[in-house]
């Protein structure tokens, strides 16, 4: 078993892992844009050699993990040079861009387009964890594009990764992730800007962190790298959901402003809803 | 050791169960509007007996852990009944608010105004756990206007709780905390308002709620009935901050409608500084 894993951070740092553990005889081969953390990722385990874009296509998987922008430009070349029957999957936060760069390849039923949901707020092959993929949704695109045979592959890692799959649209998959996953990031940004800004003494904001700042300001860890292209992909979605979130957040000052308490309770009371959507 | 504990919720109750543990011969007396809720803090052992506000006031302790407005009610009521040697700690979100409206009170000198930063998103006497004060930061407002003898109690309680003590002018305290604490809820409330509205299935929000949105979402569960008068009583400067907020969303908007990838990369890059902050 042969695998090929593009970008050795959180994601495929982990899945690196994951594989090694989960399958027999296997061999990881990493290629990186960064000479610094390909070495940290064979120190770490994470792979067992260094490779590159010519000659290490021919695998079961390729993994591909890099920031979505990067990945325009690397899925198109990688199927240029692909074995017959080795599958590239791709893990990136945005589907509609990355279906349609390779929307006429003559090699697309290579490919999978595919979103885990799952991570944290750090990155860098430092950042890979074993299991960080048990129990979580993989939203599939467009599975009806890829071939019957890679498609059963993929599955078989995905099962034993232990995940949930869900299908969806890649327009679709865009819209939903930019309210539920992009606009917290953009709301838990600015959340920590503002309070950095008003706290010239940072022990002050150490101090009071607990009280629920530091859940809702964790994303405001996360790289500006991986993060700008992702916002360019999907800006469309993201500025009209950023334009609802500031009109909530403007309505609800302006309940405060005329001291209309009973519209604030009531607007929490509304969104306590959460509590049985997330149980 | 006899501690009275009016209203029996999350801090009230966990204040009760730590008292029990860390204490000789404890008698907990409770009293809450809710009869539900007493009832329910005997059966869970957060009190022994039920008590009222004519006969209760004697012990070491009155821990008043009630909403912030009906703290304003009972608090000036507690002092005029409470006995010689017994001190009453309030451990409300507010502190100029209750410091104000017992300043010129007789019986100053036998309340202390204090704020635990601790606490969960859940609510009533079932959300109280032991140890929930460990480590935690207690913010004591105007100390020197509590006689120094029950000082010197109440410091021995949060010692006993393993809590680190800051001092802090009430004024300069509801300041910091509508950034800290006060704006990271309304910032949680509103981007649950946000999603919800937005996604009629809610099993896609169930789905995709991995990828951040949950921990960001995670303040919008608390209580509207807790918090609504503490927006109220600290609506100035939380209004300063929720407009500091949305001008920071807004550019973050405009530099995307611009696409000024450089300056969003910036923003980001410059927040990531909470990582250090928090550590």
């Amino acid at each position: 078993m042969k695998a090929t894993i593009i970008g050795l951070g959180l994601i495929g740092g982990s899945m690196a892992l994951d594989i090694q553990r989960l399958y027999e005889n296997v061999l990881i081969i990493g290629i990186d844009s960064n000479e610094d953390h390909l070495n940290e990722a064979i120190s770490l385990g994470l792979i067992h050699r260094k490779g590159n874009l010519k000659d290490d296509l021919d695998g079961d998987f390729v993994i591909l993990a890099v920031p979505v922008d990067v990945a325009l430009l690397l899925l198109p070349k990688i199927l240029d040079n692909i074995a017959e029957n080795t599958i590239v999957i791709d893990v990136g936060s945005t589907k509609k861009p990355i279906c349609e760069v390779v929307e006429n390849h003559p090699k697309r039923s290579n490919f999978l387009a595919t979103h885990p949901i799952a991570g944290t707020e750090f990155s860098g092959p430092n950042a890979a964890i074993e299991n960080l993929f048990e129990d979580k949704v993989n939203i599939l695109c467009e599975i009806e594009r890829t071939s019957y045979k890679k498609q059963e592959k993929a599955l078989e890692l995905f099962r034993k990764l232990n995940m949930r799959i869900r299908y969806m649209e890649p327009k679709s998959h865009d819209k939903h992730i930019a309210y539920v996953s992009h606009l917290s990031h953009i709301s838990s940004f600015m959340l920590g800007k503002t309070v950095i800004e008003k706290e010239k003494d940072e022990k002050d904001i150490f101090d009071m962190a607990g009280s629920g700042f530091e859940s809702t300001v964790r994303l405001a860890k996360s790289s500006p790298a991986m993060w700008t292209p992702i916002f360019r992909q999907n800006k469309k979605q993201i500025v009209k959901s950023l334009e609802e979130y500031i009109a909530n957040l403007s309505t609800f000052k302006s309940f405060l402003e005329s001291d209309d308490y009973e519209a604030i309770f009531n607007e929490m009371k509304n969104t306590n809803r959460i509590k049985e959507i997330l149980k």
